[in-house]
């Protein structure tokens, strides 16, 4: 088993040098360590009575979300406060943003009033890659369709490197809707890279043909990926889902796939529960383990703040070397 | 005739202990003169040309309005940005929102973003003090059911002192909605600690059973009820209130129960008119009498941002302490 | 031909002395360029790593839209926040809003809670000056229904004079719905006044009757507007209009109206295209005029924000004075 924190003071430290944060994919184990160094750098910030730094004071930043989510958009725009950022907030589910066309126009006007970052959630996968190629200003995906949501396999590496003191060798297993989840995509990439096995387990209707050519193991026995983890990572099912009819229904999914006490039986002592929320409670987690001694639920919420603190902060330091260069 | 005000100078000054502003039935006497001292102090900010001291410079705080409710949010955050705090708005109407456990699951997410108060208005009774009990955050109650909104109570007697230099042996008559008015609520609990007397008047299908117990005297003769007063306090009508045919028609509420010149011939001279707002011109109030020279409903709106500067100031405070400690 | 710009410098500079700014129709040409040099002084601060000066602390500026628009209203947020101002964002569609009572409520409820600026748009023309008569704070105008779009015109004015050197003696040519644009009307104000020769060319139905007076010259010969101009000024076109039947359809109006490579033949080699966004691609412009050489789009965001900060500086400059005289 190796550890790979300490490993990766021994190497020489990657440098950050990617104007956007598009995808886990195409990240390095050094740079994705380095994501989650500086994150722990900014984590003391939150336990400070002024929670504060003028780190990033004059850069302006967007929250561009196409596709509403509180919660994502709040994480982000505390980290830019706390970082003393400019933050504008631009909603809409409106269909004329959602056209490409339309979109790059967005983009460009942002990029004429000289907007350092712009953070994009965006129903289609794809659309903030596209942003990218088209303006100078650092482009985050917040989340891009299925495709990708890499600040939340960052904040979620970054939770189970401080439960655990390391990533490699650790077992994890996700639960739940794989083929249309953007979380478990960025976690698929994220835990392997970093050295993890990854067990995938979900109704053979939610697990995507070839999935295993992406390194992790398939199987549809949610005990068994239970007994096999360190970790499990329980997604969030959305009842969209069952509307087209990719399972029967949400309390037959709970009862065959739900997290409770129950099949908990034969798991590890020390298997923490993961889960991106909002919580469905009673359904892919029951209330006593969402809340429960596993759960770091609420720990995930926390880091991301600080990761997201270390990836504007990583992005806006690429974009003024390159001013000053 | 007691002056309550020159008898708090001599009294030692109460501290501020408590983590929540929930609402004013808990508060004494000591502790809602202590809010109104402390407003005082933040008055003058608001006239200076730099509107803003660093005193929560690095604090987070969170409007969390699950029902609009434009005028007191922005109240609130002008107070919150001239203490320098970084502000977070959330609001929903969503359904999703407005059930229980979703609401708690907010809590804990903002609780673990480390955010120092919340600020809530809320359609149910008591969602702010359950909020209060799960999280370390301070919470604001901004009004939540029918049940109170203290921080437009401690405005309303800030607006009374500066304008009689004492709230004690002051009569308040409060017109209007009393069944269904936060406003009322808490104005009652607020007067009557503060040793003033109360009358509450309104059409009898709109007045509480047993509402005397709470120390008021109650009066369906409007006409008695301003005869008697030093203070009006008119209260908005709802027009949902009439479709649920609970007063005959807008028009004959008006007619009996609206505030206009003519009503106001047996008025004390001095009697000063208070409004929550905004105000149905031509219904509760006659726009001579809303606009005219007893009405104090300006005052009231700019010491709304000064009692709402001194409660966050407070709340936030004890959290400080505490931490320290 | 004249050069206003040195000549400008050899005039003793005009001072600013308006509360509010309402419209381009009242002001005098020394008053205009007194906005245009204060936003090429603002300009730099956008090149800055550091986008931010003090210029505005602890003042507090509201966006109140009640007609929405995510640019407009992005634009002066971006412009307050560099000039490190506290922005409060009102934005209302709702019915309560538009009417006229409410609205003077609205406006006194935020002078009360001492607001220095107010930006205001709104649907009805007349509105923010309605608003201004009314308070002390100043009050922008961002577009009153079909009346006047005054920091539209300035920032138009800004980026004609940084790529001609000049605005006296050049021709403009607007293109589009004059009758129904606001952001006409402020330009032909605008531009006349600067000495600019104007023509405006459309579909007669869509050419207010007697707009010769305003010093314009009328052509519904799109090719003869074009072979005259050194700058084309192309409206959006409001697809609103079309449905009210007052030109037969969009695509007959792109063919008749709409510019392209091909009726820009007979075009100057200087020709410069202005459009005040967004963009209908295909419909006024086609989409390689729009991103082509010509088109000076991006350059007009970007000197919106240096105008909004040279505007709301100005104001509050005039009421700062107010308070200490």
């Amino acid at each position: 088993m190796v550890d790979e924190h300490s490993q990766s003071e021994q190497q020489p430290a990657a440098q950050w040098r990617r104007k956007d944060l598009l995808g886990i994919e195409e990240l390095t184990r050094g740079e994705i360590e380095l994501v989650l160094d500086t994150a722990v750098s900014f984590q003391e910030i939150a336990a400070r009575p002024i929670k504060k730094v003028p780190t990033l004071r004059g850069k302006t930043i967007v929250n561009l979300f196409v596709e509403s989510s509180t919660r994502t958009r709040s994480s982000f725009e505390l980290a830019a406060k706390r970082l003393s950022a400019d933050m504008l907030n631009i909603s809409s589910t409106s269909s004329s943003l959602t056209k490409g066309e339309t979109l790059l126009d967005t983009a460009r006007n942002l990029e004429a009033m000289h907007v350092d970052v712009i953070i994009m959630r965006h129903g289609v996968a794809g659309a903030p890659h596209r942003l990218a190629r088209q303006v100078k200003a650092s482009v985050v995906n917040a989340g891009d369709g299925s495709h990708e949501h890499p600040t939340q396999a960052l904040l979620d590496l970054l939770t189970i490197r401080q439960k655990f003191g390391r990533i490699a060798g650790l077992t994890v297993s996700i639960i739940g809707d794989i083929a249309h989840s953007r979380v478990a995509r960025s976690n698929i990439w994220a835990l392997t890279k970093m050295g993890a096995r990854v067990i995938v387990c979900g109704p053979p209707t939610l697990i995507p043909v070839g999935i295993e050519r992406l390194g992790v193991r398939v199987t549809h026995d949610v005990r068994e990926a239970i007994r096999e983890a360190d970790i499990l990572y329980v997604l969030r099912i959305q009842r969209e889902r069952q509307q087209a009819n990719l399972f029967p229904s949400i309390r037959e999914y709970a009862k065959l796939f739900g997290i409770n006490q129950e099949k908990l039986a034969d798991a590890k002592p020390g298997l923490s529960i993961l889960h991106p929320g909002p919580v469905n409670r009673g359904v892919e987690l029951s209330p006593e383990i969402a809340d429960g001694d596993r759960s770091v639920i609420l720990e995930q919420v926390s880091n991301g703040i600080a990761v997201r603190m270390a990836v504007l902060y990583l992005v806006c330091g690429v974009r003024q070397a390159a001013d000053n260069g």
